[in-house]
């Protein structure tokens, strides 16, 4: 890093790239945070912000560069904020990503109690070549998925509305858990860029499961005229999401819309490629197909 | 821009550099949120924040690139989104940045009402070898002064205190301002960039006057061992900052601590430059000169 900055960001040096192409997202972590809250515990939600913004850079096949975060508060407390900075640091140290910068704002009036929001930025880069663009994917490719580690950042907003955020309900031990319910939910997004980097030249299309679920994300990636054909029957559907559902008398329909279900990751790839990515990554497993869309839906799901 | 992403952010291939150095910045326009929403005016605050971004990474030299966002409200107001993203759009196009993406977040229970915060996240670039560091400022060099168009984006905490964020007092007329006091408070931040990109090769260093003022701000592009001596009498301290120090009985220190009091851009150059500059920038003041440092300050305002 270069020194020489008079303001909340930071310098960082490009090099070994022929034509870099410069990836970004920005990201929250939702109302997860109010979860986080709920049980005082701070040290982990900047890990599901940097696995989150790495993630989604990863679709593109980029590798994670530098990282910048924004935290506000009403009132600025400490121990809060060294919390929420460990987690993010340790978060970026694992992935090499430079955690170069950010701001702290203390904002009175806007966040009331000990409430804050926390922002990520990420920027990392790719060869122009190896871009990751899911052009090339056509009918009869495999979809692969990966499992996810919970819930990741997406879906809290409705897990309040099931179970409220009192101490008292994340504190309940549930047995098909095997943990309270609290220490499920924050279990943090987990990270695929150090699985994942070594297979992406032999990857059409990746796409992370964020809000929307398989059903939203999926198609992003998709050429046009193309879809989505996953048999549900194909995976395990953490006893998390099961919870959830009986608890809120949630359709089905809705759950594949908001939660990941299982799968934090898809990739899609050849036929012929299956056999590779597949003893690479022992926890994958076929999940779908792509066919030729009919009708509306680019996304259907067994 | 390339296409092709599956999430909040984008793509922007980078080119025309030998030794791009990144420099980044996250920011936020702090509280000056609340007298856009007391206004209920949102066109404008936008303008504020990429302009801030820009000013920012302007200090070391660097070409805006790109822009990312992130909105967070209680519950999305679409007109809202759409007046803030106008804003945004407006001030990238002036500097010719690109609007890449970002997200825009809903989250219950953490913003009250029509409460937002809006943050920016800014990527520019330079060339290694006109990076400005500051390194080579010395004795006897020029502080020139770029007056600022108002509060820009700081203070407004104290601001709040001293005269409220109900809209009756916003809307009073002050015959010192010519306007209302929400007039004259919600005037967009000043984007330097277009005066003084083709004089960056003569300038030494370059402070953007933010929170923290001319005293905290000159110190962070200042070798060891310099300190900055202003002369208070070279420059017209615009009404509104005259206004808030007497209905708030703000002491003179406080007010050079919390607020630009005038001047938005600090330019330091060699006393062999200063009319080139002075002659580029008509409204541009020498307001000091670098001095070594005696004692504990850093910067003394006579």
């Amino acid at each position: 890093m270069l020194s020489g900055v008079g303001f909340f960001g930071g310098l960082f040096e490009l090099k070994g790239f022929k034509q870099p192409v410069l990836v970004s997202s920005a990201d929250g972590v939702g109302t997860k945070l109010k979860i986080a809250s709920a049980l005082a515990k701070h040290d982990t939600i900047g890990i599901d912000l940097v696995n989150h913004c790495v993630n989604d850079i990863l679709t593109c096949g980029a590798e994670p560069l530098f990282f910048l975060d924004y935290i506000a508060m009403g009132k600025l407390i400490s121990e809060q904020v060294d919390a929420i900075a460990r987690g993010l640091a340790q978060a970026c140290r694992e992935v090499g990503c430079a955690l170069i910068g950010g701001e702290t704002a203390e904002m009175p009036g806007l966040y009331a109690g000990k409430d804050y929001d926390l922002v990520g930025f990420i920027i990392g880069a790719v060869e122009k070549e190896k871009l990751i663009t899911g052009k090339t994917i056509a009918k009869g490719d495999a979809i692969i998925g990966l499992p996810s580690s919970g819930l990741h950042t997406n879906g809290f907003s409705l897990v309040r509305k099931v179970f409220g955020v009192i101490p008292s309900a994340l504190n309940a031990y549930y047995s098909e858990l095997g943990r309270t319910l609290g220490e499920e939910l924050l279990e943090p997004h987990r990270c695929y860029y150090h699985q994942l980097k070594p297979l992406l030249p032999v990857v059409k299309g990746v796409a992370h499961i964020t809000g929307g679920g398989l059903i939203d994300n999926v198609p992003r990636i998709l050429p046009q005229g193309m879809a989505a054909q996953f048999n549900s029957r194909t995976w395990k559907v953490s006893p998390i999401f099961r919870l959830i559902q009986q608890r809120g008398n949630v359709t089905r329909d809705e759950m594949f819309h908001v939660f990941n279900m299982g799968i934090g990751m898809v990739l899609i790839c050849s036929p012929d490629n299956v056999d590779q990515l597949t003893q690479a990554l022992p926890e994958a497993k076929v999940i779908g197909e792509v066919m030729e869309q009919v009708g509306e839906a680019r996304v259907v799901i067994d």
